[in-house]
């Protein structure tokens, strides 16, 4: 089966019958027509449709192993250095039609199952059934072209039970059961971005909260469509709404977020990846180098982003005629600046490929690490830098619907800037005010903070990866101690 | 006539005729019913009641010197140190219903008219009737318990226009044309917080774009109701909604900001405090100490905002169990130390008042404009604490209705907190999303940022007061080219 | 006896023989003559006779209870909120001297050995003679004008060792040896600043390394002369030279830092305050109020050094012309802000003065917290603006004897500044660059950054007086779930 | 004539005769001997040295043009992606040796002469025979390997007399007089680091003060040898000393500042490069491209920088055993993803090379400009963290000869680390005490923030290479305003 097209990503999701919650109701309609989903999933129609655009269908895929159909190029395992160029090609004319706001744009987790699939080997000395398990899986995802939603992370809750109780009333994910058919599952997922417009979920809960030597129920990684049985999602309300003038980033990029209830849900057993030992489970985890393959597709997204708010800033200075001021110049250049450094940073991870060890090729773990840490922190200091410059500009907007109305004419000629008619003027803030004050801009703020885990846990990533290496001290010892020079 | 009474504050705002645009139509309903009004106005219902309940009235009312009757602390010109301290703490009732989060709660344009009136004497020079318009003003938004807004702010537009073309064209506002019963006005205001919720506006506009010597025609201030023939209001879009569970803050303290445009509006010459002389202007201005008077109320009202986010993140610390942890003890610190300094700023305002030259008392200015400094940086830092502890808890909140459905036992059993049931710690974080991450949220804090002007215009404010005194330079110059000692 | 004059000072420390080590050799000649002590000991002497100056007299010092002679006011233990401004007032006339430059200025030690004695009473249930011992110490050093210096902080090694070893190896300083005449003392102390021109020293080792429940040989306090055998003092390299103009800092305020140690100390008993038991030393040390008391002291210092180091910054300014500067007008007025929040902070901390619960009055403690927190950041960030106004003039500094030379006219002409001659703009930035630039003010630096200890000890210490007051949560707590309002 | 030996190097300082002014005197024996040049010197001799040594002479030399002799490869003017990567690994080496405390280390001169080659004919439409000067001039530095520094930057005062004053007594750099031999040049110049280590200077100074069309006395360039009649020099103090582990730094690597004072200097007409036209001097000097070509010797020199400071960090918080402190791995990962980051930049530089358009070759300016303005922020960052890490022991350290005297028995035991002896654990203290609070520090910190101006300038290269480029504008107008997407 070839890529997918738009159409049969919407039907898919419009198909799907898992009970999804909104506002204390259960979602009745077509998902595609809910204001919530609506925007996001016409963005993602596009998105899947262009693999299929002969302008870009040679970019964007390549010949499946199993048909020769074409599949969608950020399945590629990368085996040499031009991959991972054109797998980085393939995904950038995705993020120039979200401009970065996409954190679950369908190559994340295309790379994600990619990256697990590198690593299925490692399974082997469990079980070679696990490991079939997993390459299977990820042959099915690509020839389908599956949508897929991810859930690592566990509510708080399960952190306070998983300490203190007995393992039957823990209420950290855990196997409950397993019968012939497979194992009987409970547990929940916080924020598991995308799960009502994806068509499967994959699972992998972080650390165990207890050790359990073995036949550690806590232990598990597997994937099933959303609609097994037992599956409930549960939204929060959403930041969308319909107007692309009045909210032009909500009304195309809204990803919901999901609470993920397993209630007893039975996986079958050739959807479990592994199951039972915690040790499996961090040696897969990082055997299969999701961090890097997935910060090299994050990278990508970074750029584009950077690129996207840093035109907005320039739109900002132009039309309230900053360009001479000292303090625009500085904060300008600071964005400049941390927009070479990302781009050079993925020249430096593809110039420094190195192998896997397994037959894959890894991009430069250094550089992905160092641009995990530094877009963090150079998004909420663009944000700001919006903020700052636009001033309560930010604030008292009008909508779109006053300049068809009777007080048009004086908007017309109150709200023009420098160089700007009023409307256009009106939607350049507009657009700031969502990234810099409204509900959508506040929380990807929050997901460029959090995305790979807090500062501490990148930071540790990087840490772990360079401490070891003895180079620079050794530099500072043959300068103290070798007094022959 | 005394305070004014809840109903009445409503039923004056209800009576109102101002065409007033949201969205694209004029509002029709009684105001008080409108989603983007009805929470504010309860919330202002409120205060205006507690004014005459037994429990406050003394603090909150003082007798009015034209009938003895009880009018509101907040217009009472301080002669004395102690007159400064029942100010405080009159206008503390209202800051700890409000929390610091209405920045135009009434005592804030009481206090406004307040400190121009105490300059009034200035104006007998230029004209003893403008003096004597600006006194009998006062006293009529004193005796009638008027709630005022102020429109200070002209668009960027005027700018441009005011520099490059005559009068004529300029569309800074001016005046057009002057009749037997008073100007003519045409021009337009932003940033109007609470213009659609008051009785009055009072117009200053800043300084004038050109220098005419004479008959300037940009400068001018007076009052007038809201709705005289020619005024409309455009609204933004509201944050507020009805739900106090899912919206605690919104859904009690959203503030409106509105453009309000006049055009050609008859301002009848007993409100017009002063005309045509740009001199004038600036010297009204700053011989009626505003900045500093209002400054007064504000550090009040910054302290209550600052103890209502210290005591969310301590909730969120709390319930995280996160209080050994050595950069939550480092953020918290850092936020007590911020209380303590605006708490001590407080005391250092009123232990240092001065006479103003005019029979009237004014607070210590340094310290207050040391307090518009620190407080501006405070609260972003603040509410990035709440986003850096509250994590993806910021944004993966389900809403109370969901509580009330049939998958609310899931969500009791995996949403519970440290201590803490799982609708209350829900709650908690719906108000922590509003603050860090939602719209109400996003605009509090570009408003506290700019509350006084940007960084420089208040540190200029600062730098002007401080930089001329000589004695620490006089210290340096003694230790360095004194060598007696 | 009555305050001692300077030349008392220098006879005591010249008299002294405690060995003390310099780049290796023991200094022989009287230590007010050498380089490393001459500058700052003529500081003090000029300071130790300003209590016997008329014009200071009154001020500086108080009738001894003892035999009514005039001593040092930072003994005094303040028994009122009036006592607390005498000893502010009082201890300010030393810091006009020192600029806050000296850590050690003697009323800092009196106002700690005042402190313990506040706390000698807490002794009584281990052994009144322990209280006695410490009553006695504080009324010798008194009626005496002792010069104290303190050892708190052992070496990193007593960590090591502590943690690994036996109480016999172990390196931490310990009781040794005990006698009739007394206890045998061994170990070392780090950073003891002035020891080397003290008259005694006060020893109070940090908490133990290890627990031992029962005479505990790491746990005690004592004083003891300088000069006991068995004590030596090792230097660092001085900072200090002899020109005024050269280095004007350091050629007066530079004070040494110590290691001491303790080579089988004798410590007569009657100075010995406990013994043997970790939980008095905690007890002790927290019931004293040592950190509120000194930070009462602490604070009067941080006040005059900021004051002098504004007026540098202002010189700097005025001579660079940049009063005009966006840039310098926010980084001034961030220090004028910061100087005002220092001022009513201690206007905050008298006016909240408590009861110990002893007799004696406290400042209010977290206002001086607050303090100890603003401080350690405050003074870098005013270093930080010396540096990036002075910019290479912090660096390219001819010595003043190259105006006494034949280049002299060429320095004339090409180094003067804005309304200022080129000796006199030289002896400025000579200044500069000791603060912003060279040795003694790296060393400052530093000092100010961890005078009570690390960012996390200090933010530790307000946060646990803070944390535990539900104020502000039950604010939060009533909005919350309080639907009544 | 090939490469120099280092004795070569310092006979020939040795052999000059220019004044140079010390703490008011002249220097009078050989500047190899005095202690403000000695360490430096001998550093720069072992340096000149490695390009004869066989190990390394084919990365660091190439074949002149003229004679085909061995010539320093920092002479060499790019053509290809190629001549870049030699250039970098032939710098490399001597970065490796002075680990970039050298800010003048010679390659850094040698690219600046040779960026300024690269632009000689766009002198030729003035005059040829200044193209023809420069090009000798160059060729004379390549073939005689000459030790260059140069003078840009004017005293302050010079801006104040320029502005004020009619030419005659204006203070600014200007010629006064013509003779047929040359001009006759007076003036003075700040910080000419290493002027007085150096053979010649090359004098180009900022633009002039005034602007005079035609024949402005003020627009000139030249070079000369350091010692034609007429020019002086004045030192700061030194800080350096002698021992190599009291002082690791200064010992080896202080480079002494100089005033360097032109008084009517006869520059012969073959050294003059152009004179008379303000504009000849900027498009010259942006033309030349002097701040890139330098640039990428400069980020050479950073990455080495970084390298040895983050070494040392290493070092200390081994020692110091928190390699498990959470504020320790984040602080250490911002240096690791600085350093990621400039190598990347680096890497983009040169992988972005483009034509000159004069047959050259360009890195790629945006990256080294972003480089640029990331470790002017990137140094003091590292040096306060070794400051914060450090505490107090960054002060209190003992000296070499401490460790053969009588108490180095107790030093032995109290001062030792984490697996490192005493004297170790001291040497490293030592290093850290010279960045992190000596003098020598105090002037690198300076010398980076500075280096290539303050950050206003250098985020204005930035910027008007970059504000220019409406890409990312037109991503979002695209988005805004083209609706069929």
């Amino acid at each position: 089966m070839p890529v997918k097209s738009g159409t049969q990503y919407r039907e898919r999701i419009d198909a799907q019958s898992v009970p999804c919650w909104y506002k204390g109701n259960l979602i009745t309609g077509k998902r595609s027509e809910h204001v919530a989903f609506a925007g996001l999933m016409e963005t993602q129609m596009y998105m899947y449709d262009l693999q299929s655009d002969p302008k870009f269908a040679e970019t964007m895929t390549y010949a499946s192993p199993a048909d020769g159909k074409p599949v969608g190029i950020s399945f590629l395992p990368p085996t040499s250095a031009d991959d991972l160029r054109k797998r980085r090609e393939g995904m950038n004319i995705w993020a120039n039609v979200h401009h970065g706001f996409l954190g679950r744009s369908p190559d994340y987790m295309n790379t994600a199952i990619m990256s697990f699939y590198t690593g299925a080997d490692l399974l082997n000395e469990v079980s070679p059934q696990y490991a079939e398990n997993l390459k299977n899986y990820y042959a099915y995802c690509r020839d389908h072209d599956i949508t897929l939603s991810h859930a690592f992370i566990q509510p708080y809750a399960s952190k306070i039970s998983g300490q203190l109780d007995a393992t039957e009333d823990a209420i950290a994910a855990k196997v409950v059961d397993r019968t012939e058919e497979g194992l009987i599952i409970s547990g929940a997922f916080m924020m598991a971005t995308q799960a009502a417009t994806s068509d499967e979920i994959f699972v992998y809960p972080s650390p165990s909260p207890a050790p359990f030597d073995d036949e550690n129920p806590f232990a598990f990684s597997f994937a099933v469509p959303n609609d097994l049985p037992g599956i409930s999602l549960v939204c929060r309300d959403t930041y969308a709404a319909e107007s692309h003038t009045n909210y032009p980033l909500s009304s195309r990029y809204e990803e919901m977020d999901n609470i993920v209830i397993f209630d007893r849900v039975l996986v079958p057993h050739e959807r479990i990846f592994f199951a039972g030992s915690e040790e499996m489970s961090s040696r897969l985890f990082s055997g299969s180098n999701f961090h890097i393959h997935a910060g090299h597709q994050v990278l990508c997204r970074y750029i584009a982003k950077t690129e996207f708010v840093l035109g907005t800033i320039q739109l900002l200075t132009d039309t309230l005629d900053l360009n001479t001021e000292a303090h625009v110049i500085e904060k300008s250049a600071r964005v400049f600046a941390g927009l070479e450094s990302l781009k050079a940073l993925a020249l430096a991870a593809e110039a420094g490929a190195i192998p896997d060890g397994r037959g894959f090729v890894l991009p430069a773990p250094k550089p992905l690490m160092a641009a995990n840490l530094l877009f963090p922190k150079l998004y909420p200091e663009m944000i700001e830098i919006l903020q700052l410059l636009g001033s309560s500009g930010v604030i008292m907007i009008p909508q779109e619907e006053e300049f068809q109305s009777d007080i048009a004419p004086s908007l017309n000629v109150y709200l023009k800037g420098n160089d700007m008619a009023s409307q256009e003027r009106n939607a350049l803030f507009r657009l700031i005010w969502e990234l810099g004050s409204g509900s959508f801009g506040g929380r990807q703020t929050q997901f460029e903070r959090f995305f790979f885990g807090n500062v501490l846990t990148v930071s540790n990533r990087l840490f772990s990866v360079y401490n070891k290496d003895q180079t620079n001290r050794q530099l500072v010892r043959d300068f103290l101690f070798n007094t022959s020079k």
